[in-house]
Formats: C-alpha cells, sequence, structure tokens
C-alpha cells in the first residue's frame, strides 16, 4: 500500500487530494508541518508527498515554493481540487448559539461575508481540519470550525451550514512530490526555478527562448532570495517534458542567461477544475 | 496635522513605518482591516495610508496586491523598514514562566528556531500588536507576545528577550497611498498592473517594450484573476516616471499587447534597508 504524507489534521484539503489522486487504496500520513512532508519524502519514509501549491482565490503558497530549493525532490503530478467550506459544530449545538468561529486565516477570510451576517467572533488556527478537532475536544456549544464536509465526519461533528464562501470557483493545485521521476509520457508541464544573471533587460532575454521556441508558459511566480533583499528568483511552469526537443533548446538558452538554474522535472498535467 | 491611516493596533510594523516617513508629528490611524486603510483614503477620511507590500523573507502581501484593483487610489511614496521581533511579557512575568506565546503567523515562523529552544506552545492571532494588547489584558504570567519593542511601550509590557527572529535581515517595504498623485521630479519608481492578450508569448510581447527602451524593471508579481482559475494578472514595478520618455515609448508598446492595463502612478523610491 502507498504511503503518502501532507500537512494537517485528517480531513485537511490535502488529504481530500490525496484520495483523489491515489484513490482510496493509499495510506495518507499527517503531518505538522509542511516541512515534515518534504521531509519523509526525502528519507523514504513515505512513497510521496502531496502539497498545495497555490489557491485560486489567494494565490501561491510561499512556503511551499520556498521548500523546494531547500530539498532536492522531483514533482511527478499535479491534483486540483474544488474547496467547499462548511461551518462545523458539536452535535448539541445550533446555528443561533454559535458565538465564535475558528479556522485557517485565508479559509475565514473566504468565507467574510457569511461570518459578518451571522454575527460572530472568527479565530485564526493553524489550519481547518486542526480547528474542527479543536471544536470537538472543546465540546463548546458556542463554538464552530470552518472546515470540510470530510472534517465533520472524520471528528464527529455536524454541519451546521453547507458551502459557507462568498466566491464559488475556490480551487487549490497540489503537487505531487517524490524522491524519483516516474517515466510519463502523457501530456505534460514542466517547472523550474532560476536567478537571471545581472544583465540589463535579463528576465526579458530568460523568456525568449520559450518565445521562440514555442513552448507555452503556465505559471511565473518571483519569490525572495533569502539573504539579499529586494532581489528575486522566478519559478516558471510550462507546457511540454524535458525531453520535448523545444524544451531542451528554451532551456539551454535559458542557461546561459541565469547564474542558478534548477529543473524541478517534467510530470503529467492535472485536470483543471 | 497629517492623519495617516494604517492596519493594526497601535505599535504595529505599519504604524513605526508612518512615522519614519512622516515623522512623529502625524497621527497615525489605526485600521481593523488592510481594506479600511484604502476605503478611508478613497472617503478622503484621512490624508494618505500605508500598506505594507512585501517582506524579504515572506514575500509579497497579496492582499495588498488585490485591493489596490479594487479601489482607485495612487501610490506615492515607499518606504523600508527593518523587522526586529521582541518577546514581550507582563511585567510580573520571567522568561522560565513563559508557556505560551501569541502571535501573527508569519512572526511566529520568523521566531521558530528560538520558540523550539525555549519550549513553548505557539498561538496564532491576526497581528502582532494585537497579541501584545492581549497578552497585557489577559494579565497572564504564562503568555507572552511576539512584537516590536514599541508595542512593549504602547502596552506597558516588559521585553523578555530583544530580537528572537531566525534570520537577520528582516524587513517590509511598505506603499503610501492617496487620492491624488504629488508632482515629482526625484528618483522615481513606476507600479502598473496588467492581464496579457490571448497570445503565444504574450508575457515576453509584454516586456519587449521595457527591454528595447532600457527601462528596469525591479519587481514583477503575479496574481490569480478572480472568477477565472489559473489565469494572471501581473503587477510590474520599474525604474523611471510616467513622463520620462523610454517609460512613455514602452507602456505604449504593452498597451497593445494587454487587455487590461492599468497604472498606479510614479512616486519617489524609497531608501532600500
Amino acid at each position: 500500500m502507498m504511503r503518502i504524507a501532507f500537512q494537517g489534521e485528517r480531513g485537511a484539503y490535502s488529504e481530500q487530494a490525496i484520495f483523489k489522486h491515489f484513490g482510496e487504496e493509499c495510506e495518507a500520513v499527517p503531518c505538522h508541518e509542511l516541512e515534515d512532508v518534504f521531509r519523509r519524502v526525502v528519507r523514504g519514509e513515505v512513497d510521496a508527498g502531496v502539497v498545495p501549491i497555490e489557491n485560486s482565490l489567494a494565490g501561491s503558497i510561499n512556503k511551499t515554493y520556498d521548500l523546494f530549493l531547500d530539498h532536492d525532490l522531483k514533482i511527478i503530478g499535479e491534483i486540483y481540487l474544488r474547496i467547499h467550506h462548511s461551518l462545523l459544530g458539536n452535535r448539541d449545538s445550533s446555528l443561533a448559539g454559535i458565538r465564535h468561529v475558528y479556522s485557517h486565516p485565508q479559509a475565514l477570510a473566504q468565507c467574510e461575508d457569511f461570518l459578518r451576517k451571522l454575527g460572530v467572533e472568527p479565530h485564526p488556527t493553524y489550519d481547518t481540519a486542526g480547528a474542527a478537532k479543536w471544536v470537538r475536544e472543546s465540546g463548546r456549544r458556542d463554538a464552530a470550525a470552518i472546515a470540510s464536509v470530510i472534517a465533520a465526519q472524520e471528528y464527529g461533528l455536524v454541519v451546521l451550514v453547507e458551502g459557507v464562501e462568498t466566491l464559488e470557483n475556490n480551487a487549490t493545485r497540489f503537487l505531487v512530490i517524490s524522491q524519483e521521476v516516474s517515466p510519463v509520457r502523457e501530456e505534460c508541464k514542466t517547472s523550474i526555478v532560476f536567478e537571471t544573471r545581472d544583465l540589463p533587460a535579463a528576465l526579458y532575454k530568460c523568456l525568449g527562448g520559450f518565445a521562440t521556441n514555442g513552448v507555452n508558459l503556465t505559471k511565473l511566480e518571483s519569490r525572495p532570495i533569502r539573504g539579499e533583499n529586494w532581489k528575486y528568483l522566478f519559478y516558471l511552469d510550462f507546457d511540454g517534458h524535458l525531453d520535448d526537443p523545444p524544451v531542451n533548446r528554451a532551456l539551454e538558452e535559458l542557461a546561459y542567461f541565469t547564474v542558478t538554474l534548477k529543473v524541478l522535472s517534467s510530470y503529467p498535467k492535472g485536470d483543471e477544475v
């Protein structure tokens, strides 16, 4: 049985992403920190890890980007998951009695309109499923969590209101990380990270090889270089496999204009939601 | 006396940024939410607002980027502030007695090594100064906050340990927002936001005018377009003023390759730290 690590408590959206991608027949291994997911994959304690990389409303998950630099791991897949938040309470609670709502700050922000109308006090926590667990353990009737319906099942809570998010199209993209690349010949995406040389129009020159070789960019993200304030690394996703000649030519040209170039590998594209 | 809005409680790093930029002779107006800062400037209730845009370790503040789209405001300045975190407790507390530490999740993360060695439980809160205020109000001897030395003065707390961050070069860049552009002829920066046309090599083409006119890019940030999953807006900062002919030519060329182009204005460069 495959063992797949994720960050958070049981019932987290990351655990849902695992089951969507690997099926119910794998073992999902909860980790306290995002960094623990990377570490466990590096040490071979699990077969793979699933980490969130961006949310359609909140944007990129910066911490995940940074962790790719510190660990020599490969991306072997991506997963798109639609996020539905619900208000979960203890069995003896009622919507009218709820005064305090616990969840991850991002989830609280995504349900702001609902919480304001309800007139409750929001409390930030480290993660959504952890908030559900806490509400159950506290046994409080005036406290509720914002988390998934799966988290309600996991912790024996009741769903007081389903679908409490303001915007409907809330989705998260996850990446599957592993020690080894799996040989893939399906429709692929490739992820790289680079630092430009100190040249005029450096970024423009870095993108030139992709433009002239017809390689389609799907995402460009900048992250601060630690220790060098106000300088940036670029994370780039593009369509195609490392073995494709146009990709190869683009990367060869890119190498000339960069001081650092790390290829995070090619992997099959996930189905967008 | 100038009235300048900021998000957070008194003693917040944003308030410090206000005093650094405007001097001690202005009135800093605290706001609950970042959005309130924008709203108050729009309504003319304050003369300007100061909002964080990026941190040298954590990266861009996504929420601030999004708020520029929703509000028609100008950027009239930028402020760089070095961030020093300290551990603050009540007057009758001692380091040995601290069991729980409250702060913004980002501040907690930046002091992870210190907290781990101390063996205390971290608790996320909405902001650093708010955590300090809460510790004071609770009167607890086993609870401390991670915030600035200024926050300790503000709330009558004692500094148990000064400088508890893991990495030294922690700095935040703030922007000054206003209804009106001020005429400036010093060394300037300009900020814009655009969405590319649906063309092959669209981003490359968008950057072409800057490359060929010798306009130096200082920051490129992508943000999800709300309502259109996995499509992005780009926020671009570059050296120069809107009235400079090379900047003008670059923007004219850019306009051809974009479906949306919003200029957030030119403003004097801050002194980097």
